[in-house]
């Protein structure tokens, strides 16, 4: 296994172009540039906007660059590490983010937010500091997603969108630290900060919203309403912590106000965690006015949605929040730990597991609401 | 002088109908009933809002029923009490208010709002709790605007809706506190709640603009943008803090990517003081990615804003003011107190004193940008 300093060869989802079915394939993954970190990729979840970036290209995200190794939601092992790089060594456990923290920017400094934007342009565009992928095909360059590629068995990543967490960790499970969970759960009780015996509105019901329900129960709300259009999802949140679950198709009326009959004015905090615009514009008015709060967890890159101005007016807040309003590198370990402790579950999001090749099933699993998260395992073959 | 118990004689202002210039007329203002005050009004500061209704009803604002007398930003003298009124006695200095504040409801007990909800829906229908007027011309009912009607020499509101003074407040000054003022001051020091070397863009200076510029300065904001179309306005938005005006016809682009050059990526806190949706748009997108904040304190009923989801997804906060967060009738003598400490100006922002009777040529003044407030003063003639 002296791989260190070589190019490895590995299996890898590719997206070729837009529209496409990732194809397996066998790619070479270059040794750690300075502070890069090459990573076994042991398990990654399918997210959502990996599909979205796969067939909606264009359509809600915006353009990105092709061939691509889609995947951002994993863990892993670091193999090695390149010059300069302090805070890892072969063997840590990580999780790969597509968010860095690097920890000595006004924004890492600041408690107001998480956007570090340490190699943010980059990795962005699909490519690391030197603005080239590290991985390849017969030796034409592969765009690593978000800067991470987890649908492919090692990856390399910046030193500062990493978080080394604790060894006895299931990489299988915790996989899910790197997008959903958070961005959801930390919507719940960072962004929106919900409150004690406060009334909750979670709408969609996915992995995101899953955890959205997990943060408002933690939070020890009094009411949280799951809303979806696929009944089939309420009984996993009702598990999680729904106190009532609602489907708009089954009322004639707009679910906003549905929801503010339901609730006497309307709740307390709104979670969107769908991505629709049109959904955004009901969360926002589903909460009560004076102090209602409507929190944007879902995710849409060009579109625009319809705010009515004195729904503001009326004493409304709209906010966003990207990975949970988490410090990624600094937040993520100690997500582990609360998952460690059964204070934030995981395995209940988990519906399929199933290898890389059958990483196509598992997004018609996801498309056709079949599943919350199934987790891709990446060296069942190695 | 002994008007207690009496029908009140006495002029008014009043709208006949939608886009009617105001007449001036005789009306009858009948004793206060129970819990209600009958008020002398001294001065009305001219308000934008009172122009919407007139001129541009079903507009950008729901329509209210006429005959209709306007005025809501006053001040007076308490004339009479009906039953029940503890609070107040003849004699005392008051300012009516369009927001009331009972002190014992849900939202007046919360520190999160100032949407006290005490005979809204009347007041907003244009009448009292028993769903009449108290103000009538040979004997048709003339309804109140807000609950209100200060173009006229006597009033009667609620006493959930009425502010006592200090007994040496000027009320030709101190009439601003029944509405501009306190709605742009508070947009910046209660709603964003601006911090100590900040920057901010204060977008329209009309008195709330202005007023709002006088919070940021009151917060210690490094950088205030005053933005208007008018440079007319730039003078004395200098003088009451700005460190720059900007014309946005002065620009080929957009007026937020004119305000993200200057502060090098967007001001921390943006207030939209117009009422225009096109610029609460561009006022949440003048603020910076990560935690802008942007509030409206304009108003429009019912219009709508486009909000890119992005700009929320990055770190931004929508909010709105109403009266600037603050809870109107315990509030607003704090207000006074802090004029009379010279720590707020209102005297700079009242450009004309006029009588009752050229209360057309307030509005005139008012649209065509060459005032920021006149101040009518309705006791001349008495």
């Amino acid at each position: 296994m002296a791989t260190k300093g070589e190019v490895i060869r590995c299996k890898a989802a590719v997206a070729w172009g837009p529209g496409k079915p990732l194809a397996i394939e066998e790619v070479e993954v270059a040794p750690p540039k300075a502070h890069e970190v090459r990573i076994k990729v042991v398990a990654t979840g399918v997210c959502h906007t990996d599909w979205e970036y796969l067939y909606a290209s264009g359509k809600g995200m915006t353009y990105r660059p092709f061939p691509l190794i889609l995947g951002h939601e994993a863990a892993g092992i670091v193999e090695s590490v390149g010059p300069e790089v302090t805070q890892f060594s072969p063997g840590d456990k990580v999780i790969p983010l597509f968010l860095p923290y690097c920890g000595e920017c006004e924004r890492c400094r600041s408690a107001k937010t998480n956007l570090c934007r340490k190699n943010w342009e980059n990795t962005q565009a699909g490519v690391l500091a030197d603005g080239t992928s590290r991985i390849s095909h017969q030796g034409q360059q592969i765009y690593q997603f978000l800067g991470v590629s987890s649908f492919c068995q090692y990856t390399v990543v910046p030193d500062t969108s990493l978080a080394k967490i604790r060894s006895d960790a299931p990489l299988d499970k915790v996989c899910l630290l790197g997008c959903g969970v958070p961005t959801g759960y930390g919507a719940a009780v960072k962004t929106a900060q919900v409150e004690k015996d406060s009334s909750c509105a979670v709408f969609g019901l996915g992995a995101v919203g899953l955890a959205a329900v997990m943060g408002c129960k933690t939070a020890e709300a009094k009411r949280i309403i799951g809303v979806d259009v696929n009944p089939d999802k309420f009984e996993r949140a009702a598990q999680l912590g729904a106190t009532d679950c609602v489907n708009p198709r089954d009322y004639n009326e707009p679910i906003q106000e549905v929801l503010q009959k339901m609730t006497d004015g309307g709740v307390d905090y709104a979670l969107e965690c769908v991505g629709s615009p049109a959904v955004m514009t009901a969360a926002l008015e589903a909460t009560t006015e004076a102090w209602g709060t409507c929190v944007i967890a879902g995710w849409t890159e060009t579109e625009v949605m319809d705010v009515k101005v004195i729904k503001i007016l009326m004493g409304r807040t709209l906010k966003g929040t990207y990975f949970g309003g988490w410090k990624s590198a600094i937040d993520v370990p100690k997500l582990v730990d609360d998952y460690m402790n059964k204070k934030l579950k995981l395995d209940e999001l988990i519906t399929h597991n199933l290898p890389l090749d059958q990483i196509n099933a598992a997004f018609d699993l996801l498309k056709s609401g079949k599943s919350i998260r199934s987790v891709i395992s990446l060296q069942v073959d190695t």
